[in-house]
């Protein structure tokens, strides 16, 4: 269960079966969606987080892998007899405010690791759950979008890119540096799930991602991280230093994905680091 | 031609033959959609952009409608005998870069009055061109879409609420007014179609939409306001007072629009304004 092959033919059982169990949530507004509790991550559940998880859980057993998960929703819990030969980060369903606002973005995100280690990720999949594009990639093998191979842009002049920024409850100081970013891009966008957005960069169709905001957690960066460096981003810390940090639903992180080094030069230097 | 039915039935065929006349220019990524110089508004024009409006013109013509056309596009052009019975304020596509960038988000917003002037919109249609979903409103008459009634979300407090904020090439210092908003506000969003933006606050699907940049033009936000307004938002610039400018494509503004009054009073008292 390492190969390319095999994870592209889990990832999409997987997106089908979290596709058919979360339509039941798509047909009801907000009101209608019961607070769960809170997840391990620290958000509110709502009924769609955890009928997504049921269905990758589900998924996996079904196809007799055994593996430790780390959820945004339900912590770390182990599944089969050698639960610590495969660790599956996963987010079930990354923009969950979105999907309860009838907002049409939303995603699932699942990485697969040897260990429970960031840069351990070998394997990848993010499906946006509603414009039927599933990204994935397999470390060494290149990333691809609904299995074609995608690359990211050759932007290389801030001053005419699109970056996503998420400033999303962002309460620190650091807002001072972000103002330098605004400033000095064309077109800032924020969608709502980040999971999703590192995947645009890796696409092309965005020049960049950033989230200085210290609250990221590897549920919803793990397989976009290596879906994006698949196709050819550059991703450090915010001091330009690589990033590997425990897979674990409360850790948590800074990031800048850009498209290639001239751009994320760029970036770094806005917010006082020249490398 | 100033029923709601009439302009209903006459947004319907807009709608339908902008998107034959758009088909082609998805099939082709960015570098492939060249620039056909500078629109009125000031932005460079994209065959999109001009396949659009010429299937807004053409449809109005077949259907024997006088008007003087207000585009981001063409600028100011009269079409018919009787061309100043009807203006009609025109952006043909909303979030030509997410449109160019296949990032799923554009919009088509047409708003009809009987004076070349905002206050004076009597109809609009703003259409998500993506997702299937036309908004619409008659004044007097309430906002929809897809012809089902909309209406405004009831949320009261600013911390709970999800507000799009646009950030777009913000240059001014006036980012220090919008650091009190970010960090005061749950959930931000920019999703680079201000039009349709504005709609998600008439249904309830976010709470309120900001942009104090100065650059928003009444090509963009024409339809929008009068959707908005007519599902219950209030809509002022930063200081409170009603907006009524010319329609005209070079004409900018700032403002707030707000599920209701009550979230309306907290922005405005975030950016300095007691209300």
């Amino acid at each position: 269960m390492n190969t390319r092959l095999d994870w592209q033919h889990i990832f999409e059982q997987c997106r089908v079966n979290i596709q058919k169990a979360i339509d039941p949530c798509l047909k009801t507004r907000g009101e209608a969606q019961p607070n769960l509790g809170i997840g391990a991550g620290g958000d509110f559940m709502k009924p769609a987080d955890l009928a997504s998880e049921t269905a990758i859980v589900e998924t996996l057993k079904d196809q007799g892998v055994s593996f430790t998960l780390i959820s945004e929703e339900s912590g770390i819990r182990e599944y089969g007899v050698s639960a610590k030969d495969c660790y599956l980060t996963v987010d079930p369903i990354d923009g969950t405010t979105n999907l309860t606002r009838r907002l049409p973005f939303y995603c699932t995100s699942i990485a697969v690791s040897s260990t429970p280690y960031l840069a351990d990720v070998y394997a990848g999949m993010v499906a946006d759950l509603v414009h039927d594009q599933t990204y994935s990639a397999f470390i060494g093998e290149g990333a691809f979008c609904n299995n074609e191979p995608i690359h990211t842009s050759k932007a290389q002049m801030l001053h005419e890119a699109c970056v996503g920024l998420d400033l999303n409850a962002y309460k620190t100081d650091l807002t001072l540096d972000c103002r330098k970013i605004i400033q000095n891009i064309k077109h800032t966008r924020h969608f709502g799930a980040n999971a999703l957005e590192i995947c645009y960069v890796a696409g092309g169709i965005t020049d960049a991602f950033i989230d200085l905001r210290g609250k990221i957690r590897t549920t919803d960066v793990a397989a976009g991280f290596l879906i994006a460096k698949e196709a050819g981003a550059t991703i450090t810390d915010q001091t330009n230093q690589p990033i590997n940090v425990p897979l674990d639903p409360k850790q948590t992180l800074n990031f800048v994905a850009s498209a290639n080094i001239k751009l994320h030069r760029q970036i770094l230097s806005l917010i006082g680091n020249d490398v």
